[in-house]
This record gives C-alpha cells, structure tokens and sequence, in this order.
C-alpha cells in the first residue's frame, strides 16, 4: 500500500473548491484543508467550507485570519462598495487585489512545514469572473516562485500548484464532483447570501453557478436543501 | 515639480528595513509602511517599525495581522522551539516557512489597491542568515509572479521588487542608512529581545549586526540608547 502523500487544498466553501477536495482526495492525498477569515462580506462562506472539509474527507480544516480589510478597492471587503448584480466589462469590482497570491502563498506557507509538495486550488478559466489571478500564466508564474521560495526549492522537491479545474466548464465541473459523491447542498457560492446563507441569485458568482447547473441540466440542490432555508 | 510615486516599503522594524525606507523615500516615493504581526516572538519589533515609519517620513504605517501561528515549523513563532544562540549550519531553525512570499503577497495586494507600481523590501543576500526568500532568485520570480497576479500585469504597468540592499554588506548598509539619516537607535533587530526590547546579542540577527558595526567602525546606538535600558 503506497502511502498518503500531504497536501495543502485551499477551500472556499464554494462549488469548484469542493469539488477540487474531492479531486485531490481521489488521487490519494491526505488533504490539509485551508480556508481565510479576510473580511469577506460572505462570511457564511467559513461555515460551508467546515461542512465541505468534514463531509469531503480532508484530515483537518483550518481557517486562518487574514487581516487584508485595511486594503479596500473589492466589493467582497469594503461594505461600502455594492456587489453588482449585472454583468460588467473588465476586471469587476468583486476583484480582491492579489487574493490569489496571498491564499496560495498561506498555502504554501503550511506545505512547507507539512512537509507537502502539493498544493491544490480550485481557478477556473473558462466559467470565470476574468480575475487576473485565476490564469495560467498566474499559476505557472506561482509554481516558479515556489520553488525558490522555499526549503524544498534548495533542496530539489518540486512543489506543484495543482488546479484541476482549470480548463473546464461549469457544468463539467459540476458533473465531475457528482462522480466523486461531492454534495452541493452544502457548498456557497453567492458573494451576498442573506443572514440565513441563501444565495442572492443575481451576484456573478451566483449567475455563473446557475449557468453551470442548467448546461449540466440538473438542479442546485443549495437552492432547495433544507439547509439553507 | 514631479509628483511624488507611491511605495509600498516593508518594514520589520529592524536595521535593514529602516534603511530600505529611507532609500526608498530618498528616490522620491511617498512610501506605505507595512508590518506584520504574525505570531513572532519578538513582537517588540514593532514598536520599532512604528518608531521608524514616523522618523523615517513614511506617508502612512499599517500592521496587519497574519494568523501564521498555527503553520509551526519556526522558532520565531513557536515559543517551544528556542532561538539558537551559535552559527548553525544549512536553513536555520529561525526561517519562518514563505514569510517573505506571504509579506510580498500582502505588499501586492496594498500596491494594486494603492495604484501603486513599487513594492521596497530589504533583502539581503550578502551579510544573512541563508533563508531560501532572501536570495536574488526569489525575488526575481516574485517580480515574474506580480506582473501576471494583477490588474495592472494585464493593463501592461510593469510591477517593480526593489531590493535596494540585496548585495550589500551589513556595514555597507549601515553606512548608506547614516548618509540618509537613519537612527538606528530606534530599530531592532533582535529575534529573542528582552521584556524591556533589549537585544539578547546572541541570536543569528544580533550577530550579523554587530558584525555589520564593528566592520564599519562604529557603535551601535541601540546598545546605548537610553530608550532601550
């Protein structure tokens, strides 16, 4: 029996990073789950992530505070600022400058004390919101730093930036986490659910969730789970 | 009269970042001090950088918390590892796994939200303690990753890591920083300070600050200082 590799699997409570678990869970690796209290105005988003970490297998969640409020400039940490409920052009104002960078930076900050060369996030660049962050270009610069960054880039282990995801539709995605036994009832995707958790319907991240279940001609089961309501 | 650029300078609240800001504001740029309290031990160091930010003509100084403690594997955030008081050899005990990536990840997203294009931090790969983030490699792909984890990476406004310090000598250092200005009595460099913040002089930071001093001929002020007895 070949033994569990580690690593480090950033977890937003959402469709893709559940479905990302998942994936990284069927390749064998014992999964060290990671998710960011950073001021987000979708908090609920913590407690979807606690559920989707201990339903999906991972050996343990963390969530790590973050304090990036001071920054401003997204609709996702300045209240001020409204989530859109239409589509814009360029980059939208949801857009949390270097997110990525940061979540996988922590990420990798934990590997390398695990003693983990994977890292595994759940970007998607084809159903996505055009954040620079979630390219490849993005991902590959991210992989070369990392091996330098790091203990593991002296001594010679490669650490991989897995993103499974990445050139898939919504839909495929979603088809995907259904094969692997993902339970979307428990996964947030609305950056302004209301006070109980429901999703707002009209944010992109709910648009772009909506379109993934149509084109995969199933239901959401968030929108009908007793969970939520 | 040209405008001043904004910065985003790092600041630890030691020798070598208090000379980063005064070459940094010496360029011309009004500069965003950025610390980080993140679980070290010497937390005192950040009084220093507060100390620092307002001598050294900072714009503004932010202390943003980072919740590393829970990743372990360094004796600056695990008070049950100790501090080596000798020359070790290899990666030393007191490397705090991808906290210069996770400091630069934080500096990007403060720069981004700024309109910001240069982030200062001061590196050194001459007179320091062999951390794999200090190396000129590092910082190369870290400048690689900022111009394609951003918007301006896709609106085509280079993004600089400016390491003014890289391949100085501590002396040489301390030197620059006397011709700007510096007061050294105000920082601190210390990984295992007193209660009082006085240095323990036998840390791997104390020595290579007391080598950079005696190699330029000169005392160091923060050992007679009166704000530190």
């Amino acid at each position: 029996m070949v033994a569990e590799r580690d690593a480090v699997v950033l977890l937003s409570g959402g469709l893709d990073s559940a479905t990302t678990l998942a994936i990284a869970r069927s390749k064998g690796f014992r999964c060290h789950a990671l998710s960011f209290d950073y001021g987000q105005r979708h908090k609920q988003e913590l407690e979807a992530a606690s559920a989707v970490a201990a339903r999906g297998g991972a050996a343990e969640h963390r969530i790590a505070r973050l304090d990036m409020g001071f920054i401003g400039g997204s609709a996702l940490t300045d209240m001020d600022l409204a989530v859109p409920t239409e589509p814009t052009s360029g980059i939208p104002i949801t857009y949390v400058p270097a997110r990525n960078t940061v979540f996988l930076a922590m990420a990798l900050a934990w590997a390398e004390a695990l003693g983990a060369f994977d890292i595994f996030i759940g970007v998607n660049a084809v159903d996505y919101s055009g954040y620079p962050d979630c390219r490849p270009a993005f991902l590959q610069a991210f992989e070369s730093l990392a091996n330098v960054a790091t203990r593991a880039g002296i001594e010679g282990t490669p650490c991989r930036i897995q993103a499974p995801l990445l050139f898939l539709t919504k839909a495929e995605i979603i088809k995907a986490g259904l094969a692997l036994g993902v339970d979307y009832a428990l996964t947030l995707s609305c950056y302004a659910p209301g006070a109980t958790g429901y999703p707002c319907g009209t944010c992109d991240a709910c648009r772009l969730r909506a379109k993934g279940f149509a084109e995969a001609g199933l239901a959401d089961p968030a929108l009908v789970s007793s969970t939520r309501l």
